[in-house]
């Protein structure tokens, strides 16, 4: 298999042709979006596969690892729905096991998820638990929402606003891939992201339209935005949000912000929205990193960035 | 990992307690049942793993293997939903994709899942792309009901009904196995079986309360529903519905009918409803294979029998 994933899901989900006029967002955004009586039910789904998502050696210096895994096997689906501006509300789980799979780490897993559950608000009505050679867990939430937020209806003369910092979830990465002393805060920034469900439904209250999240990178996800809205992005680099935890990690502020440009899995959200909101959106803790003009591509300080991304199918290798 | 499946579902999902008032039907039924603004909505998840569920090598003896493991993938799901008495309406897919994993395959199994979708009326709305060293493919269903029908809702003097013929799917999966000659309808019994929407949605009209489907074989779900009903179930074997192409396969009725006992994988629904239905329900298409009393256990022709079930862990071993 030689395709990146873009290439693999555009491809087939092209043969895919089973319309509904309920379903008022189907493949391609960060979820999809499907009518029933009036209200709006948003369903998305990842999963998490060993030696691709996570490495079980980790646990030697990280032995929390499944007990993290579970709460980020709900998060990171739970971000998806937030993005649209939707509040979680059930899942199901379904366990791929080995026979390497030990009793204990699932039961680690599974104290994960039920925290995450009571932390999120999420009921756990079901799920499937199969043999697999290789371990995997995967998620599938609903959410329900009075609207949605979408990638593709940025405005030229909107505002570009983000949550949270970048680029911590790569330096947590990192470290684990490459057995470095554990930085507790960049690790669980990696396996624990925060969900911004409060600041998405606020959004999508004050009226924005055009939200996504960061799971692919800062830069990857602004082009989504940019590709789907057809619009110019130009963000500053002063304004990028970045932790200091970050930059005592890797030396300076200049070479923090590369992991949060291109870094990946940051699960923070990106909305863009008209400058008259722009009080209350800061009121609601995003933070303004840029702006909308016609044209196209993303433009950092005033230089256009190539679209590189943070390929999940080539992320643990 | 030396739990069973059936043993693992139960501890680890007793760790999940996060209870909603919405969740009507939680863990532990076929699917799981929640109420959304007045009507209700079913969902449930499956997952076919390579060398659990499929060997890639059977396509040497079957061509188009890919092709129904797509078809299949879709209508397990839909079997759930059907044996609650649901309508199928959105499915989400993942793929867990190899190195291994060729695109032309792949292309084989997204026309499978597409033309089922259209068979069934489903529409898939998304899902996610990982790399995984096993392949796998994941669907999550949702499926909408004005009620449902439940394991535990068995009462005395209650008839038992199936839709279908069993044991099929079992001789396809041996054919498969063992690389013998491909006998095209048991096999495809067993990639392509066919969910019973219109049956469970039927039954349910009339008033049927108590349903499940066949997916661990035919005495080990009677078993589900003996026990989460606390009844006997009695069956009689010169009821139950077998195919003329099994007993050719292998020679006699009584060889046939261990099979149909004990094969799994069938995806028929088995009912349980009060006599004065009978009329109805067999116009709908079941056929009465036995009674419900007050008791345990299962009966075959007035002996138990023991419950031998078709567990998913060691399916394909």
């Amino acid at each position: 298999m030689k395709l990146s994933e873009f290439e693999l899901i555009s491809k087939l989900t092209r043969k895919l042709s089973c319309p509904s006029e309920k379903v008022v967002v189907g493949i391609g955004d960060d979820a999809a979006v499907v009518k029933l009586n009036g209200s709006y039910q948003i369903i998305t789904s990842d999963a998490l596969v060993e030696n691709s998502h996570y490495k079980r050696e980790w646990i030697n210096n990280f032995p929390e690892l499944y007990y993290y895994l579970g709460r980020k096997l709900l998060s990171i689906s739970i971000s998806d729905v937030a993005s649209m501006g939707g509040v979680p509300e059930f899942a199901i789980i379904n366990l791929g096991v080995s026979n390497q799979s030990e009793e204990e780490l699932l039961e680690a897993l599974y104290d994960g998820l039920s925290d995450a559950c009571k932390d999120y608000r999420v009921s756990i009505v079901g799920g499937d638990t199969v043999a697999s050679e290789t371990e995997f867990f995967d998620s599938t939430l609903t959410g329900k929402s009075k609207g949605y937020m979408l990638r593709s209806l940025a405005k030229p003369k909107d505002l570009v606003a983000v949550t949270g910092t970048f680029g911590d979830s790569r330096a947590g990465l990192e470290i684990l891939l490459e057995n470095k002393p554990i930085e507790s805060y960049l690790v669980k920034r990696f396996l624990d992201p925060s969900a911004r469900v409060k600041e998405g439904k606020e959004a999508l209250t004050l009226g924005v339209q055009c939200g996504t999240d960061v799971s692919d990178g800062l830069i990857f996800n602004l082009y989504t935005i940019s590709e789907s809205s057809n619009v110019k992005i130009d963000i500053f680099s002063e304004k990028i949000p970045i932790s200091k935890e970050l930059i005592s990690y890797v030396g300076t502020r200049e070479r923090a912000l590369q992991y949060a440009l291109f870094g990946g899995e940051d699960y923070e959200l990106i909305i863009t929205f008209p400058e008259k909101l722009l009080n209350s959106i800061e009121r609601i803790g995003f933070k303004v990193i840029g702006v909308v003009s016609e044209g196209n591509g993303v433009f950092l300080d005033g230089k256009r960035i190539k679209k590189v991304g943070f390929d999940h199918l080539r992320s643990v290798e």
